[in-house]
């Protein structure tokens, strides 16, 4: 299924997609207890938010081969973690700000796992369990503020640096996702999720082994190669097959 | 004022300190906009919660000179930042859990800020109208991890390796504070935050710089030198004047 979550007029609504239609339910997707209100959108009529609100994100850093040969650093021995605020988070359609200050800005397509139930100590055989579903991510990051700051938090805690959406989709096999992303309209990453270099079951396990993970929290899976610089104006396309396509603009 | 954030039989209370008695409110004193209830309970008969729950803890390496000295690290030109996540908070009296297979666990004793009211691009002169008050934190640090990884992230945010507390202390001078911790009694870290190397006004228009803050968000200060190891059974008490003392254990 894919669930969405958007606006009509102000209203927020929570609904599934059904070709070009939103069924909207009530009650929460998360613990699979809902029921279809009857009304029904259709998705060019509502303007998307973002899929869920985590209470953290957590990123991994180096997780596909050819990114960490691209970044020139040895892939690591356990996953690299790091923390956007939620205060990063846009939808699809919303605009990157490019900050003030800023000299070199990058795209990062991802493939983001969204957590459904509460996870602590999960072991990897279990782990997807707990996964609610998967929605695009661009993990946006002010390259020259990484280098300089060496902890990577600042480049990639602004406001507007995590694009999450358009929606959540369930069901799938996170083992064997084509992704990739486009800057208007032209392909810079390719790759699949079978390269990740620790697939979706370890980072839970991994993850859930350091912080308690509750509904609605995103982890981050890492990006592939081709990262590059982003201007103002820029339309930048994450596109899953299976999820969908998350594109926002950067002013 | 002190605010202090409780449970008496499970029910979750709010109320300031008068001598060793706690008047109850209702509304938001975040917003100030409360109203006692008449209700009144002796600080030693109610169980402390952790006095904010923020959407982001934001802290700050090396903003001690000594510190930085110890760590033999140069002050940085900006502010470092880094994230803790909302799942590391620990109230006073809390257990601090020493996890499986970490092998030097590090106390912090820090000055946090309690923000007030949403902040965005605070100037520094304005800076000190968007706090709410102060509190005490532990930046209790996996200091191996901390090496292993250089991102400070998974070192800094297991379950319970952020102790808030006991209760925020509203206006106070934070140019001017002693702060110290102790290890079961024997002090370990003695300063005063006119040792900071960007004070709290600086900091909040750095960090809202980047990234919106929100009521009940933390700022951790940075730690000042002599910090160490605990093992399983010490008690670490972190003491600020003017605030009180946040007291938890090792297990």
């Amino acid at each position: 299924m894919r669930w969405v979550f958007f606006t009509v007029d102000g209203n927020e609504y929570v609904g599934f997609l059904k070709d070009d239609q939103i069924m909207v339910v009530q009650g929460d997707p998360f613990q699979r207890d809902y029921w279809e209100t009857g009304d029904v959108f259709r998705l060019d009529d509502v303007v998307l938010t973002a899929p869920c609100r985590p209470t953290k994100i957590v990123c991994i850093g180096l997780n596909y081969k050819d990114h960490a040969q691209e970044m020139k650093m040895e892939l690591p021995e356990e996953p690299i973690l790091f923390l956007k605020p939620p205060s990063a988070v846009l939808p699809h359609g919303g605009d990157i700000v490019y900050p003030d200050g800023v000299k070199r800005l990058d795209y990062e397509g991802e493939l983001a796992v969204v957590i459904g139930k509460r996870a602590k100590n999960v072991p990897a055989a279990e782990a997807l369990q707990y996964v609610f579903g998967y929605t695009c991510s661009n993990d946006v990051t002010a390259r020259d503020l990484q280098k300089k700051d060496q902890q990577w938090t600042r480049a990639k805690s602004f406001d507007t640096f995590c694009p999450l959406g358009p929606w959540i989709a369930t069901d799938l096999d996170s083992a064997n996702l084509n992704i990739s992303l486009e800057v208007n309209g032209v392909r810079k990453q390719a790759s699949n999720t079978s390269q990740l270099a620790f697939a979706v079951p370890e980072l839970i396990a991994f993850v859930s082994g350091v912080m308690t993970l509750e509904p609605g929290d995103v982890i981050l899976t890492g990006t592939p190669s081709g990262v590059g610089p982003l201007q103002k104006g820029d339309t930048v396309t994450v596109k899953i097959d299976g999820v969908g396509e998350l594109t926002n603009t950067v002013v």
